[in-house]
């Protein structure tokens, strides 16, 4: 299936006109998809989602004229774009890791292939990567990122296309702008991203938690706030919904199928526009990793054939934009997870009718991603690891969040206060959300004049402090929240992502103590 | 002077505490300004000049966090920042132009010098490059800039600061998404630069154009504007001026120092921040090479020392940064003119009360440049040029560009028609702004029902389109302007920094021939 896929590309590409060249070159996903979108129906109309902001953009004309070069020997003395011999960098060489990198038996020295770029090259020209670039991405990444997308999402409409962000941050600070007016209400997951509450309440909009349950966003609860809305006394009814789909930061829930396509449903009645942010997709723990205890190399041990593969794709979840008749879905894809967060990229998926406005408020903002950040993408991507190896790379490096989320489970289930404490085990992703049940010691009988949630607020500073000072960092889980008074449980966010992993142990033994502490001080201070 | 600041620089560096690690690090000019500054007053108060959504700004709760590293041993489970482990890219090496690369005499080869990063390196940690970053810039960079501003710029008051933008053009939204409500207005050069126009635009933001003269913006037209604001019929009185000092964007023009002082004043009175755009600052194009013909490789036979740095730093313009006793001034500086575009970098200096705010609005967007742009520019700037090494590489731009200006005014001077055309020979930068006077065909006998600006925007528009048939790009003086009714000249801009050098000539004479088709096309149209 997926060879068969591969190779489709592969002709696709060979029977191509070449892409397009000179500095910033106007280029579109349009041209990297295959025939096969033709027999799909259009996305539907947008223009009632748009903000002020989306209309009140406009054309640039010199890069449209820059673009407009019908004459065979153009001379250019218009774009103040400088000439490629006044640019210091001849050229940048990169060495990285194969995809197979995890293999604990070859030394990581023979994983390293070099990748060089250079002024005057045919497949990504330093020149051109060092010059002004185009809004959508250079026409080598896209093209990637592009034949990547259908590979794995394939939205059920015609006119969709990708473009190039500066990371998922401004991808998110772009969509919102162009959605949502000052005084809107953005819906969202009850405890979220951080930045995307920061982000929209820098722009003056409200964010609204919807309930979670087991698996994420609760349909009912979604259509009852919309079918209920108050206009008069909260504004316009909201139109557009922000959600982390899979291994939800900070929960680390992740959506089933059924439940986005009930979710999806909500969207189709009320007529939202959903925003998709996806930056865990490609990180399924394996369910055999998962169970049973394990040394410290668990996992290492996998051998990689194609039908691995398969088995890693079919493991990964189904998008919203894949699901997506109408095309009122944004979808957000993060390089920071999967490769590197410096390279400051992702990539948005849509209706090319949010596609187009969001590259022209790119352009009169940071215009486009870094070019040594396009180059190395392209260098690594397309040239080197091509389609395969990238997937490979992802289901290795989940493979890995695999093995660290069983030595993190472990050490939980030996070091945690059974008694007090409740987590999931996370089954995509790098969180997990662990809840102090503190019911017994505040709620109940209150020690002070406190409410409930300033108890809950207290609880989780003291526990975070104390584990702070036990030598372990943790995030607290009113800040993933966009109205602390609705806190009605004490939680923590953990992450697998970062500690070293021999260091795992210690740390989860350092947060246990740090409830035990915690929780005897409340203990001591309730019979006093 | 120069080498007694240098040596000043270095001394600091030696005493300096070490450069603060991690990922993310928390860093700050303060720790790279001299002692020098302390004696000097601090910035007035701007509070009242800040918009609505800089009034949104919350602090991020992760990030402080993560920060306030107390524990010698600890081991996070906090923030989602991948271990480097799984960043595929190892090495980046780049290899480089020397400072000194306009030298004919020298194979170009002999000119490249290589520099590494790699994985673990001290000097600048690519495991660290490649994470998330601060959004300052990191600590390698954000020392340089600095170090450098302070060089060249020396603000008079203490609390100034230096942050990192990814590009101007996105330093530029940011800075009036902080400053400028939509409905507000934006004084402005009567022509400037496009993207300034559409970014505001963009937010909501009029702009308002100032007359000019040889000197660039008119301090009485300010003034006078100003004091005569009808608030009633134009909305808030403009508390924001945005200006290209130097080698303005389109026109060329360089405001003298008797001209911002001038400007200055009137915003020290009607208390404006302004907005100091100066991406052609370092381009100073010598007088000696402006003048007498002279042969396509004229320029290229200076000897470089010392003296010869001097004289550079003594050519470059008095920036308002440096004018700016109060604190009211941003200064947006570029990479892309004098490095590279495709790095997606520059920086703004500016009062700590903005540059706070700027670096909160950046967190929830971009969050900061491109990990690799900032590897790039540490490794050329700091580890192999140096501040010396950087301004040789500055002045010999300039001289570069000095020749350039010279082969476009002499083919302009051999075939340009003389009797409607106007250009001043620029001292700076890399724009020579055309006018066609056309008064004697549009103006007084209008040819049709049109008004006078529609007229020259129909010439305008038959020059440009000419032009292009011709085989030459150029820009149209229209495309720069907030306001087209206000027409009342034809011109055109050309850029003597894209096509190649000896490309120049026949690109001038295609631009004349295509006025002189034109003007008589109109001419016997006139005669009809």
């Amino acid at each position: 299936m997926l060879q068969k896929k591969l190779t489709r590309i592969k002709q696709a590409r060979e029977t191509a006109k070449p892409l397009p060249g000179g500095i910033a070159p106007l280029t579109s996903s349009n041209d990297f998809k295959s025939q096969s979108v033709d027999s799909k129906p259009a996305a539907k109309i947008l223009d009632h989602h748009f903000s002020t902001v989306a209309g009140n953009l406009t054309v640039s004309y010199l890069k449209a004229a820059q673009t407009d070069q019908q004459h065979p020997d153009l001379i250019t003395l218009g774009t103040a774009r400088p000439s490629p011999q006044y640019s210091p960098w001849q050229t940048i060489q990169t060495s990285c890791l194969s995809s197979d990198f995890y293999d604990p038996l070859t030394p990581p020295s023979l994983h390293l292939t070099t990748q060089p770029c250079v002024q005057g090259e045919n497949a990504y020209d330093l020149a051109l990567a060092m010059n002004y670039g185009h809004s959508t991405g250079s026409p080598q990444v896209l093209r990637f990122l592009t034949e990547h997308m259908e590979l794995l999402h394939d939205p059920p409409y015609r006119d969709w296309e990708v473009c190039l962000t500066c990371g998922t941050t401004s991808g998110l600070e772009i969509a919102l702008r162009l959605l949502c007016n000052p005084g809107d209400t953005l819906l969202a997951e009850m405890y979220t991203y951080t930045g995307a509450i920061a982000c929209a309440r820098s722009q003056g909009v409200h964010v609204l938690g919807l309930e979670m349950d087991e698996e994420g966003i609760v349909p009912s609860d979604l259509d009852r706030k919309l079918s209920e809305w108050d206009t008069v006394a909260r504004g316009p009814k909201p139109h557009v919904l922000y959600t982390i789909p899979t291994a939800q930061n900070p929960t680390g829930v992740t959506q089933s199928v059924e439940r986005r396509k009930a979710i999806y449903e909500v969207a189709e009645k009320h007529d939202l526009f959903v925003l998709e942010d996806d930056p865990y997709f490609y990180l399924p723990l394996s369910e055999r990793e998962a169970s049973g205890g394990c040394s410290s190399d668990e996992g290492r041990e996998h051998s990689v054939d194609g039908s691995d593969l398969e088995g890693y794709l079919a493991e990964l979840p189904c998008s919203y934009l894949s699901l997506d008749t109408s095309g009122r879905v944004l979808r957000l894809d993060s390089a920071s997870k999967i490769l590197a967060p410096g390279l400051r990229t992702g990539w948005v998926t849509g209706s090319s009718q949010v596609i187009k406005k969001f590259t022209a408020l790119t352009e009169v903002g940071a215009l486009c991603p870094s070019g040594p950040s396009q180059v190395m993408l392209y260098k690594l991507l397309d040239e080197t690891w091509g389609h395969e190896g990238f997937l490979r790379w992802l289901m290795n490096l989940a493979r890995e969040y695999g093995r660290r989320r069983n030595v993190l489970i472990r050490a939980m289930r030996e070091h945690m206060p059974e008694k007090w404490c409740r987590w999931r085990v996370p089954d995509v992703g790098m969180f997990v959300w662990v809840e102090v049940d503190v019911s017994d010691m505040c709620g109940r009988k209150p020690v002070d004049k406190h409410s409930l949630w300033e108890q809950h607020l207290e609880v989780e500073e003291a526990i975070f402090e104390q584990a702070r000072d036990n030598g372990v960092l943790v995030s607290r889980g009113s800040w993933f929240t966009s109205d602390v008074t609705k806190l009605h449980r004490v939680a923590f966010r953990l992450t697998l992502a970062a500690a070293p992993v021999e260091r795992i142990d210690i740390a989860a033994k350092r947060f246990a103590n740090a409830i035990w502490t915690v929780i005897s001080r409340i203990k001591n201070r309730s019979l006093q």
